[in-house]
């Protein structure tokens, strides 16, 4: 074997002396910069190592000229370097940048401050609550997985995430919801945004046409538009959306047919059939956005859209975020055959494959039970929230309130007086988190009323915050 | 208040008696199936509860017509129901779902097989060495948090990930790398490859030209090719890439100045430069990918290109996949102001943002001393895994191996009779897992070499690998 160890930064690296320094120059800061500028920019060129120990620095009347500034700044700059062992003068020779540089790596722990996170207000859409149980039970799993490591964590693997979680999440979308799926057809994302953004960009175009519901979910709105879709919307009523409306050459649609947001109704069976129909006849793709399915409160919930579908154009997402908590960041999307070279490829080459850790600590939690466990106490939670909340807010007589049997939030009917921007306002004043049901506007007029969430905070809390805009709106 | 106490999927709930069946009969197998699939599928939407429950079924000879089976197909589809409890007949009335379904939800823990990972070949890239004494301190600090949680985790944040992160990250990258940053411009990406992709998605438009090293990162390749954009290679010599060959009207450049991916040369000061000339004189970026610059054995690095572009041209990228684990999925960018609102916009609405109980861990990592050491025992072990690497190499006269002053991987040159990809064949069946350096190239003439990376196994077992290939090879 032929062998050359050879310096790969070379040309610095061999000469001691006067390395090109009118090549600096440019890096220094601006023309006319007094002594403290020009010291602190030549220390932070030292520490960081491009200007290499050892090496000369150029003559101070050279560099004063090239600076544009007086030959006294750059003396007093070169001495202050001198005084903290940066640079070393030498009799005749001129002066070099020492051959120890001091704290050039970070010897001690670093300097900085911690930052206490903000707080939403109750109320606030997306909370999840901390539940103690199900954080220590994933506490123990992380644990026992960072103790005995597989080798899934060390190396990059399958852009869709492990197959164990797969199997797990196929297998509990099939009994909970109907959805007729294998492990090789689920890609494990960060979350419904994930999911939504993933098939936006492998399945359409710029400049396409879509449809969402009216008034609708608006991070979605957000990923259609950001993805430079032509959006309308699809208005929503007592059957939920309907594609009898639909826009023509629509090439795809975003529902929410088991509780729809914002408003909160199902989709019928009569405009679900309807809706496969429609994406069969035109080649259109569904988007089922499966939500918060998870927590119904009353009677058995109405399966998955995506189990009734025979052809194969409904994308099924869901996230844990909801069920377990955002800062996991872990959901998943189904993937019909034709669509999955497409997305798994495009998943490759955003982000290439999820956190390993995360997901066997999911995974274990899924198939030992506890997840279902968790379910059944965070579905009673948020139905005791549910109550508090609408308990609170039953001291406003100019509410009304349609009580949800599904999710985690409601949405709240104003006085014609009252635009629900305003109200927001009073509300926030008060100490209550909502959202201005008019905010959510597709294309179609922007409805009046207010979404209130009802996950994330304990009942008292929610009833006195619900009670407190109330009495405040009258 | 008044209070609407309804249910939202009425149109299902409250007919107990004949839903309009000839609307599921579409969902059903097609047409002329037998009684097992019919059995199946009738199961699977009781289970599911598309078919609530107490809902009657059709009549079996209507049910046969429309699906056009026989009627006997039908009647034993229904009575496998009655008998496993899906069903039950009423005499004079016909066939219900049962008021009350087996197994709608999973009580006991879900049937899934565990999945054996795959383990990767000693040798190839991207893999990462389980360090005991880094896990242990990650497992303390995970624990910790999931012991007194913040609210951090239970609701959505800032896109651009904590700022307690943000803050440990600009302070180490200030230090380490001489980067010019603050919290504030640090977006916490899954990674570098998510970096690449926000960045290219946030700044260029399909059709734009872009030049990339060549040969090259192929990740980053198929992340430029994936956005639609028009590559050319920027041939890379012993200075590194040389912006003065760059193709007219090009937008962007993507280089790895630290140590060039694959090649292993750092690029010369006269050319990082001429490329931050380039920047500003044409309104390009520059994506500098510094990759690996944690682990340079010998002398002091040199400091990032970032540090010393004073007209905010440079995006700068990295990862804690090489340092920490890939499982991790936790890497930074550091945006430039101009550019800031477009990422942070995009991050938003294509993932929202980082998972929050690996951050803050991985916080603790940074601030409290532990990673600054783990770097240095991490840098330590990979010199040793070079060095056996290219001990087992040895035996083989034919090669030629650059051993590199920096990184985790090494080129070996080959002999003219033998192609690259042959070669690689000849590895894999030695149990070395190298990469074709052909592979890598992206407009200019192929190169021929190996690309063998030296992380992520024991020197003994990289030095066996190595020298069962070097004894094939002769």
């Amino acid at each position: 074997m032929r062998l050359d160890r050879k310096s790969t930064n070379s040309d610095e690296r061999k000469k001691t002396n006067l390395p090109d320094w009118s090549l600096l120059v440019p890096v220094l800061p601006t023309a006319g910069k007094r002594t403290p500028a020009l010291y602190r920019e030549l220390r932070r060129l030292i520490e960081a190592g491009s200007i290499p120990p050892g090496s000369k620095l150029p003559p101070s009347r050279d560099l004063a000229a090239r600076l544009k500034t007086s030959r006294g700044s750059v003396v007093a700059a070169f001495e202050t370097l001198i005084a903290e062992g940066y640079a070393v003068a030498r009799t005749g020779a001129g002066t070099f940048v020492a051959d120890r540089v001091p704290n050039v790596k970070p010897a001690v722990p670093l300097e900085v401050d911690p930052v206490p996170p903000a707080m939403p207000l109750p109320g606030t859409l997306g909370v999840a609550m901390a539940d103690a149980r199900m954080l220590n039970r994933f506490r123990t799993l992380l644990t026992r997985h960072l103790a005995r490591p597989g080798p899934e964590h060390f190396h990059y693997g399958d852009p869709r995430g492990g197959e164990a979680l797969r199997q797990a999440v196929a297998a509990y979308l099939r009994q909970a919801r109907g959805v007729r799926c294998e492990a090789c057809s689920i890609v494990i994302t960060t979350g419904t945004q994930q999911g939504i953004d993933l098939v936006l960009r492998a399945v359409l175009s710029q400049g396409d046409r879509v449809m969402i519901e009216d008034p609708c979910y608006p991070s979605a709105r957000a990923a259609f538009a950001g993805n430079g879709l032509v959006l309308s919307g699809l208005a929503v009523d007592a059957e939920g959306a309907d594609i009898a409306r639909a826009t023509p050459g629509a090439r795809a649609v975003y529902v929410t047919p088991s509780h729809q947001f914002p408003l909160g109704v199902t989709m019928s069976m009569r405009r679900r059939l309807a809706l496969i129909d429609w994406a069969r006849e035109t080649g259109g793709w569904i988007l089922e956005d499966d939500y918060d399915s998870e927590f119904r409160f009353a009677g058995p919930p109405l399966a998955a859209m995506q189990g009734m579908d025979d052809s194969g154009r409904v994308i099924y997402l869901g996230t844990f975020s909801k069920v377990l908590f955002p800062g996991l960041r872990l959901g998943y999307a189904v993937i019909p055959d034709a669509l999955l070279e497409a997305v798994v490829a495009l998943r490759s080459r955003s982000d290439r494959s999820p956190p390993t850790l995360a997901e066997a600590a999911l995974t274990d939690l899924i198939r030992e039970g506890h997840f279902a466990a968790h379910l059944r106490r965070a579905r009673r939670q948020a139905e005791a929230a549910r109550d508090a909340l609408v308990e609170g807010l039953s001291a406003a007589k100019s509410l009304s309130v349609t009580v949800p049997d599904q999710g985690l939030h409601l949405v709240a009917g104003l006085p014609a007086r009252l635009a629900d921007t305003a109200a927001v306002e009073i509300a926030r004043q008060a100490g209550l988190g909502v959202r201005a049901l008019s905010a959510m506007a597709v294309t179609n007029p922007p409805r009046q009323g207010l979404v209130i969430g009802f996950s994330g905070f304990a009942p008292e809390v929610l009833r006195a915050a619900a009670n407190r805009f109330a009495l405040a709106l009258g």
